[in-house]
């Protein structure tokens, strides 16, 4: 495994396409050096866009968290969620009724957006079920998961709805030790257990790469070649980035160790262009 | 699909393994004439065993339910559950240590049983982290599951300890319309997530019918061909008891319902040598 | 389950998405009145493109097919096949070396499309393992399964390479009562049994409906509001046209009998806006 | 990872399940050292049992292969097979009609003496179908993938029949480099297509251990704490063993080699009590 610094690369694309949690900060704040890096392609004119698979909140509640950790030049339209996918799905396919939630009452701004009426889970009874035309894990905090789970499960036996997951990933970094269950592996359990295909949203699936680059003004006149995903982890980030045909770097600063990321790369060949620590200059 | 009546194949059998929820009782109280089949079956003589995928109580708890509800003549060697084959094992394969355990105080039992001490997830802490032996799902009931996922979670990250699910069941129901998530479901999200093997016990493992089979008095006098698992689920009771070489009831008294009993036999090709309506007389 | 006329809902569309084999074709040729629907569409100025799970030809040798059965009106730059999305990321990802496929010499077409080396699975031995760069499933035919399945495994256990499924289907209908394991089934066994996450492309990856939208002129001026997605597969084009947030038919014509179509929908959840008998006029 | 000397715990146990292939013998003949391992055993009248996962031949051909190579003081009766499990299942519970399999002509004589009419893969037509009771996997050999593969996903779709799987492992080695493709690979292929639940047999299930064990005479003389299951594989020797409740001691000589076996046994949490490199001495 050969690691290369990330401003050895840096002048190399035109087009960056960062992670947010483990790449542009964690748990802990920013990740060092990332306001140089975020200041310096800025500088440049370079294409900045950050692809987050979070439906915990929208994208000026996403941006709010950068602008006080203190990079105040990213601007909304430079954030696309997961969320973002899962909103828009609701607004072309789904078109009254209510919408009942798994996940904070933030998140639900969601289905707000997408012009629908969200209920939350926990207040969910049997007498309601013909009124509900859809359901989505938004986030895994917000609702009583002993209770709520086997609400969702009963849903399902009866209702015969789509099922969206706005957030596909498995597990996210809690603290610098403990690592928490994610929306995807709630969603997940309920999925195996019904037997339903739900409709999920996040990299890597490469719809989120299309929506992103498609914000750019002329975007046409990049090339593939020029452009790079940033990212901490193989499934979504590198995977997602290699399907959409574009130079991938995965850096050891979130979910993938230093220790663990040779044998990652290995045992699952989802294979980075680059490893870099950090993105941080 | 052609429904025959229990009382026309009683009298084939020697050996009767029945399977306890939605065949002896539900969630209103005893099967309607469940009490003149056990006593038809006393009087000649033949053969009981219950085999459940329970680990919420031990045997005596599991009897006393049935004695409660008015099956008096049942005794505790009668009723073999999935918590019992986890007691075992944990009695000859972890010698000491902290045996933690998701479930309630009651299921515990099965911990101290096997002469471990039994220590509730709920209280663990990282630094309690070496004095850990073995994990076992004991029950779905007994522990907040936002808080005490995510920390079986880390747990099974930081140690690489023996993980026990000591019943394997996916579902349970909990009244008439509604089913909710059992053990064997919170254990396989688990299982999923951290990558590891966990050791699963209950039907359709056919060890519980050895162990059932080799606590009848004289059971070598008995041939495969006078033995009947009567259950209401295809895949723990009657592919246990067909993998056994029994013969083989599913009744529609409890979570397969006659409606959909014949397509999830054919979608699923475990075939039973019966249907019948319920196993009461 | 409401059964429509396919005459009753093609006025309300501007774009329409069809899946190739089931809903144009089967084995025994055209669907009966697909000249009649393509005619209505190509007189009115509608928008077609025809997206299909297939990389054993090109488009042009898809195209021929069309012409064979009579419908002349079609042009190249209609057909969007999955392996044409496999082709394209082996240009952008994958710049020189042998690349080893599965199929017949003709799907290796995509690869010599994609400026790269085709080198068939039955010819490799261990002495070339170090000058493979990429491994692509294209088709089920063309390869001896018994000794090139092996072959594939070892070639994983020895070479970290991206490895490609051009086509994710997992049956097709051979005839009229018989169906075969397609590409999709075959790699997913190489795929399980290696641990190895591969790069899948094709329905219900909404990549394709965005490749082929693209491919229309101004297609900036039309809804997703007026874009239909007909096809036979529920988990494939039903789900990807749902996810992709366009109107979705199901046709009775191809995979999906009359008979089992509402089952299906009711224990996937996957809901098409619409159930034709076909989409033949 | 400590690594024991076999020597140092061979005199603490009374009765020696051993794996066979990579434990006794591997392609190249005999492990070294295993002759006298058998002879040190069989001087102290210490139980042994040959527990295998194959259903490629009988018993008597099994022991053939031992005398062959040089261990003659084994005998029939210590050789347990997962083809004999799935001949009792068929004795049991397949009354009559054909038993179609896939394997070689020698490992369908699992079904002759289960006093069954055997019939290969190969020579199924559709007009038989309703003759056939039950379908078998024995081995890899001995039929054509590509077109009997086909042709038993036909079946299935058409036929309500139990299929029984003799030998659920993966992989086999073939030679120093290469493995293939086993068995239970290709069954898990159609379970999976086909949606069906099949029937196995062999090791991690304890079915073998306790058939094992009661074939020895007085064996409720013998404690568990005095039992040790020897495999080269964590999945099916380490697993059982441990479920059965007896130690487990991994050997180095077959599919586990030594600079993998730690991380294996981490990631998997299946942790056996011994490390040894081989089991002779």
């Amino acid at each position: 495994m050969i690691l290369c610094d990330f401003s050895s690369i840096i002048d190399d694309y035109d087009v960056f396409f960062f992670d947010s949690y483990g790449v542009l900060r964690n748990h802990q704040g920013l990740i060092s050096g990332i306001d140089k890096t975020i200041k310096y392609l800025h500088d440049r004119n370079k294409v900045i866009r950050i692809l987050t698979n979070d439906a915990s909140r929208n994208a000026a509640g996403l941006l709010a968290t950068y602008q006080r950790l203190g990079i105040r030049s990213l601007t909304e339209d430079q954030v696309i969620s997961s969320g973002m996918m899962a909103k828009s799905y609701l607004e072309t396919k789904v078109k009254s009724g209510l919408v009942v939630y798994l996940g904070t009452e933030q998140s639900a701004s969601y289905i707000v957006q997408a012009g629908l009426e969200p209920f939350p889970i926990s207040r969910v009874t049997p007498d309601m079920y013909d009124e509900i035309t859809a359901l989505v894990f938004l986030d895994d905090e917000g609702y009583d998961w002993n209770v709520d789970l086997n609400k969702t499960y009963n849903l399902l036996r009866y209702r015969n709805i789509p099922t969206i997951v706005a957030n596909t990933d498995k597990v996210y970094p809690k603290s610098d030790k403990e690592l928490n269950l994610a929306t995807g592996a709630v969603a997940r359990i309920l999925e195996t257990i019904s037997g339903r295909t739900f409709i999920k949203f996040g990299k890597p699936d490469t719809q989120m790469f299309i929506y992103a680059l498609e914000s750019v003004p002329n975007y046409h006149t990049y090339s593939k070649s020029k452009m790079l995903m940033i990212g901490d982890t193989l499934h979504t980030d590198v995977m997602g980035g290699n399907k959409f045909g574009i130079a991938t770097a995965l850096v050891l600063s979130g979910n993938t160790s230093e220790k663990e990321a040779d044998l990652m790369i290995r045992s699952s060949s989802i294979i980075p262009d680059f490893i870099c620590r950090s993105a941080g200059l």
